[in-house]
């Protein structure tokens, strides 16, 4: 019941958050999960930004995406030996993510999207995760050692209920909103589900109410890939010197390219040679710069991410699927007792997150005569567009933060009648 | 020199080529590849369907694509232990695949796209293959084991000098035409730049001129599975007792997902659960049902598919760019000097080869004033629809071979001037 505030922090520069140091809070007591087993102890990774409101009516809590940590804004105080920026495929374009900067400080900050200045943001690292939140790389209490693959499978569902144990910790009842892409926004569309009376308003953006088959197909190679390595020993590698690199670089590059278009790697990469001057026949080494970079991007996230965890968050957001877990297979009975206002973003170009699950979601929510706002922005990054795109979501996240109608740069596709 | 006829076909159905045994022929002469290395000996595994002409003007050469063979039609006389008949995601429609039907039945035979009864249609396994063809599983008479990758890295051009040198061999100089769908279609039009006085016709189906950044990327995952496995040992694995199936069904899985459109995968599996009542919270069981035809997929493929082979050809279908190899970065300059009818079919749902590719070639044909028909038909199966949507093709083909105008069930785009 304490308020742990974050470091008050000092502003670097305009409109940034400031500098935070990633906090840690113990559950007091154990979580059942869905699957059926209990967990205990539960140890959360937080970081807040802005000030709590003396009615405590100002907290926006921000969920991250599948490789995402809580540090979502400003710079780290520790910067990490590796950036936490290329969260999907967007990369490092102001040559400050060595300093440690959020993975979402263009929303998240004065001024900005989630304007630090009104609201109070608290950001978490998921149930399951790598980066300071309770995961498999955690010691398992039953055995004193790396919980590994015997950590309990868990859903999206035990996500937002660690999340919602959290904030009573800390003192917050009722959340002005809840935001997050992709996999964050599937907490915060079950968020509005398990806590209809608890949430003023949900952004989501790049989301969907249940995943696509293809896009179960693509996580379902990924997670392949990575317990085919001898390396992975069952999930139980943390003590053996070894980790299945191999196999979560393959996982990392199947990810990487579905969260990106085909027309921005046409233009990023075309057809272009490492060697400008041909080909070198060579079986094993990249021969188009696509593929130099493809080994990159694998070699760089094994550095900073646990496996374990990969395998357990694509599991969870496989599962996700508001209408079988809430409508026993109708996604509008799913969502009749939702409560809060909703704003959905989707994107042209995002093949793995289509906007046709948005527009599902905004006709299931317009059906039940819901507060509900959907803008398809047409964008040729694909998903990685919501980490991408900050200069057309923010007008669109402010306006509806402020409870206005938004005026609108894309295409306003449903409104509140 | 001497024409080595398949054996007389015995018909077993209406539309049937017949029962065939595919035939090996040993190249007397080196080739010299395009990495300068000279590959001897060389062994071709080939089928023949049809009657050659007296005047040997009845030709048509048939090429394969990735995970294909040269028994393309009729039945096997000794059926393989596994189908070849998912040469991609394509599946045993017609329960004939455990007698051995040949990867394109449905439009070789009596009255069928190539018209057996017209043509002498033959086949061949590619250079680089497994199934009968010289390849990296062959003996180097250098070391008197497998090649292994000390096999030379091969391009599509040396496939198609192969092909060259043994017809040959059985005593045919020209070509009525050469068709082939994706990689097959590559080599079809490597034919009419490389000898463009010996190749009537050309036939290309669901290819391109150059494979798109979004293809590189994906074969560069699937090699990437493969060679990150311990099991690869560095391509030297053939009288080890381990081969690199693990990564092999990942290469498999990416392929099938690939070669699959968004559409079918939702029709043909949705978000169907293995066990109808729930999910089983298991991390790495299949859970739902496409996650276990992916695997299933995977454990067949690796039973009758060479590891290396995958690697080799997927490099040589990636390196393929007729504009660079031809005309220093101008596809126009590339095509100048081919003078075969041209008959592109594309699908518009394939998004692996999409019909952009086939625009392109038949935008510079046009503009060279060249003879070129294209057609994308509708179709919702992805890069797969060159195997599964005969019927659709079979008169457009038809009509192509006859040399008269098709009369379109779907849409043509271009035609001759």
């Amino acid at each position: 019941m304490i308020v742990r505030m974050a470091p008050r922090a000092s502003r670097i520069a305009a409109g940034s958050a400031g500098t935070f140091e990633t906090q840690f809070l113990d559950l007091p007591r154990p979580l059942v999960l869905d699957c059926g087993r209990t967990l205990h102890p539960i140890r959360i990774a937080y970081e807040t930004y802005g000030t709590l409101s003396p009615a405590r009516d100002n907290v926006i809590l921000v969920c991250h995406a599948l490789s995402g940590d809580a540090h979502a804004a400003g710079f780290a105080k520790t910067p990490p030996p590796e950036s936490t920026r290329d969260g999907f495929g967007a990369e490092d374009r102001d040559g400050t993510a060595g300093r440690g900067l959020g993975w979402w400080d263009g929303m998240i900050g004065p001024g900005k999207a989630f304007d630090t200045d009104r609201f109070f943001v608290v950001s978490t690292n998921l149930l399951g995760g790598c980066r300071g939140t309770t995961g498999p790389s955690s010691t398992n209490p039953a055995s004193g050692r790396p919980y590994g693959s015997d950590f309990p499978v868990i859903t999206v569902a035990d996500m937002v209920r660690t999340e919602r144990a959290f904030l009573d910790e800390i003192g917050i009842e009722r959340l002005a909103a809840v935001a997050g892409g992709s996999l964050g926004g599937m907490q915060a569309l079950e968020w509005a589900v398990l806590y209809p009376d608890q949430v003023d308003a949900i952004v989501v953006i790049a989301s969907t109410p249940a995943l696509r088959p293809q896009g179960i197909a693509w996580n379902a190679i990924a997670r392949n890939a990575i317990i085919a390595d001898p390396d992975w020993q069952g999930g139980h590698y943390y003590d053996t010197g070894r980790a299945p690199n191999a196999g979560m670089g393959v996982a990392r590059m199947v990810g990487h390219i579905t969260y990106l278009s085909a027309m921005s790697l046409g233009e990023k990469f075309g057809r272009r040679l490492q060697f400008a001057d041909d080909i070198r026949y060579t079986l094993t080494d990249p021969e188009f710069e696509i593929e130099n970079y493809l080994r990159h991007q694998a070699d760089t996230f094994v550095r900073r991410f646990d496996a374990n965890t990969y395998l357990y968050t694509s599991r969870a957001l496989t599962y996700f699927d508001l209408a079988r877990q809430y409508g026993a297979g109708r996604l509008v009975d799913a969502l009749r007792n939702v409560s809060a206002r909703t704003l959905l973003i989707a994107f042209s170009s995002d093949w793995l997150y289509p906007p046709s699950g948005s527009e599902e979601l905004a006709e299931a929510l317009r059906a039940l005569r819901k507060d509900v706002e959907l803008h398809v922005i047409e964008a040729p990054y694909g998903h990685d567009c919501f980490l991408l795109e900050e200069a057309r979501q923010t007008p669109l996240i402010q306006q509806f933060l402020a409870g206005q109608a938004a005026e609108l740069g894309s295409r306003a596709e449903f409104r509140l009648e």
